[in-house]
C-alpha cells in the first residue's frame, strides 16, 4: 500500500501525538515535526507508510533521549492482557467455534495503537468483538489453509495485542514461528515483550531486524527472509504490517483493525472495520 | 495569537484540502505539501497561524495556475447570501433587538470559511444563530461603544460573509470603513466581492495591502495603517482577524465563529462557539 497524500497531515498529528508522550518539552516537540517536514519532499510514489514511521518514531526516540520511550506503555498493556488472559482463554473454549472466537479476540487486541489513534477502549473493544460483524471475512480460506498447513509464520504489531496472539497461537495448535520488530519503535513488540508474556511457550519467537512499525522487507533481516521465503502459511498482524505486505504475492491472511481513513479506504471497508483477508496471489504462484 | 504545535498538522490538512480544489493533479498537490513542510523548521514562537497562511495559499495558488483559484467559488457565495439577504433583513427590522439580530448574522456568515474547515451548512447556521447561546458575549460593552463612536473600522473575512457584514453595518447605520485583504488569498474577500456585493453603498471600502488570511499589520499598507491607529471601534469578522489581532492593545470587537479546536482553546470556550468578545485593554490605553 503506498503513501497517500492524506498520510501526510497524519505524520505530523502521530509525530505530535508521539513526542508528547515522551517529552514535556516544547522545542524537542517542535524538534519532530521539524524532522518528519524535511523528510516530506522526499516521499515517493512508492513509499509505504511504515517507511515514513522510521523518521517519525526516529526523531520521537531521539526527543525523548530513551532508546525504549514507550517501554513503560508496552509493560503495562501486557500486564493489562496478561490478567485478563485466563477469562479470554475460558471464553475462547466455551465458544461453539473457539478458533472464530480466537481470531476475533486477536483482531480486538490489535486496537492496542498508539500510530493512527492516541486514545482507544479495550474493555469496550473486546466486550464488542465476540459479535461485531467482519467487514471482510475469508474465513473458510483461513481454516483451509490452517488445516493443510504443517506451520506458521506469524507476524506480530503491538504489545498487550500480543497475548491474544499467543491464544490465537494456542488455539490454532500448529508449530508457529512470532516474529516481532528488531529495535524499539512505538509500542510495537520487541522479543522483550515475547518473553514477557511467556510467546515462547507456544512459539519460537524470532525478530525482523528492523526497527519499522510494519513489515518492510528490504530492511529485514536474512533470518527472516528464511522463514518468509518458504512460508506456506503468514498471518499478518495490525495495519502496519498491512500497509507493507498488500501487494505481496504470499500466503498471507491479514487480521486487523482498519483503524484509519487511508487503510479503510484501500481495503473499501468503513473505518474501524474487522479485516480477516487473504493476500490476492496471482495463479502463478498458487500453482507453485 | 501565537501558532500551536497542533496547527502544523492542521496546516498541511489545509494546503491538501485547498490544494484538491484547485487542481487534480496529484504531484501538484504533493508539491503544495512539501512547500508547507520546507517552512515548518522556520516557524518561530511569536508567529501567528494566519503567517503561515501565506505561505500555504501561495503555494495553492502557484499549484492552480491562477491568481485567484478560489473565484468562482467566492462568486458563489457572494451571489447566495445576496439571494437571501431580504429575508435576512425583514428578520433584523422585525427583531426586538435588530442590532443584536444584525450581530448574530454576521457571526454565523463567519462560517463561510474554507480555511479551518472543508464543509459546512450555511442554511442550517443561518436557522439556528436567532437562539443560539454567545459563548462570549460582551453586547453591553459593545452596545455602550457603538453609541459613543462616530465612525467604525470595520475589517471583513470571507466572501459571502460580507453579504451580512453589509446587512450590520446598515443596521448599526454609523459612517463605517470597511477592509478587505489586497490580494486574493482562499476565500477571502477582495475589493471585486466588496463591490460585487455592494458593499460601496453602505461603507467606504478599503484594502489592507496584504493578501493574508488576517490582518498582520507589518504586512499592511500604510494607508490601512492610517485607519486603524486613529479608530475608535474596530469591529473584526473571522478567526484569521482574531488569531492576527489577538493581543492587540485597541478598542477592537471580535465577531466569529470559533471553528478550530485551537482557537477555541485561545478563546476557553468549545468548538463551533459564538463570540462576541471585546479585546482586552491596557488601563493606560483606556485612559487615553
Amino acid at each position: 500500500m503506498k503513501t497517500h497524500l492524506d498520510c501526510i497531515p497524519c505524520f505530523f498529528r502521530q509525530g505530535l501525538s508521539a513526542a508528547r508522550m515522551v517529552t514535556d518539552d516544547a522545542e524537542k516537540q517542535k524538534g519532530v515535526l521539524d524532522a518528519i517536514a524535511t523528510k516530506i519532499p522526499e516521499i515517493s510514489a512508492d513509499m509505504t507508510p511504515p517507511e515514513m514511521g522510521i523518521t517519525i518514531y526516529q526523531a520521537v526516540h531521539a526527543a525523548s533521549g530513551l532508546e525504549d520511550p514507550y517501554k513503560s506503555l508496552k509493560d503495562h498493556y501486557n500486564r493489562l492482557v496478561l490478567d485478563l488472559y485466563s477469562r479470554l482463554k475460558a471464553n475462547v473454549q466455551e465458544a461453539k467455534d473457539p478458533l472464530l472466537m480466537a481470531i476475533r479476540y486477536a483482531i480486538a487486541g490489535n486496537i492496542i495503537d498508539f500510530g493512527p489513534q492516541s486514545s482507544f477502549d479495550l474493555e469496550q473493544e473486546i466486550a464488542a468483538s465476540p459479535t461485531r460483524p467482519f467487514s471482510i471475512f475469508d474465513y473458510e480460506n483461513f481454516r483451509q489453509a490452517l488445516a493443510e498447513t504443517e506451520e506458521i509464520l506469524y507476524l506480530g504489531d503491538n504489545a498487550g495485542e500480543i497475548v491474544f496472539d499467543k491464544l490465537l497461537i494456542e488455539t490454532m495448535n500448529k508449530p508457529t514461528t512470532f516474529v516481532v520488530r528488531g529495535k524499539p519503535i512505538i509500542n510495537d513488540a520487541t522479543r522483550q515483550d515475547a518473553t514477557f508474556v511467556g510467546m515462547d511457550e507456544v512459539a519460537d519467537v524470532i525478530d525482523n531486524g528492523a526497527g519499522i512499525p510494519g513489515t518492510i522487507l528490504k530492511y529485514c533481516s536474512s533470518e527472516f527472509h528464511g522463514h518468509y521465503q518458504k512460508a506456506k502459511l503468514i498471518i499478518s498482524k495490525g495495519q502496519g504490517n498491512y500497509e507493507s505486505l498488500s501487494e505481496e504475492n504470499k500466503p498471507i491472511f491479514f487480521m486487523l483493525k482498519a483503524k484509519c481513513p487511508v487503510v479503510a479506504t484501500h481495503l473499501n471497508v468503513p473505518v474501524g472495520g474487522v479485516i480477516l483477508k487473504q493476500a490476492e496471489m496471482s495463479l502463478n504462484n498458487l500453482s507453485d
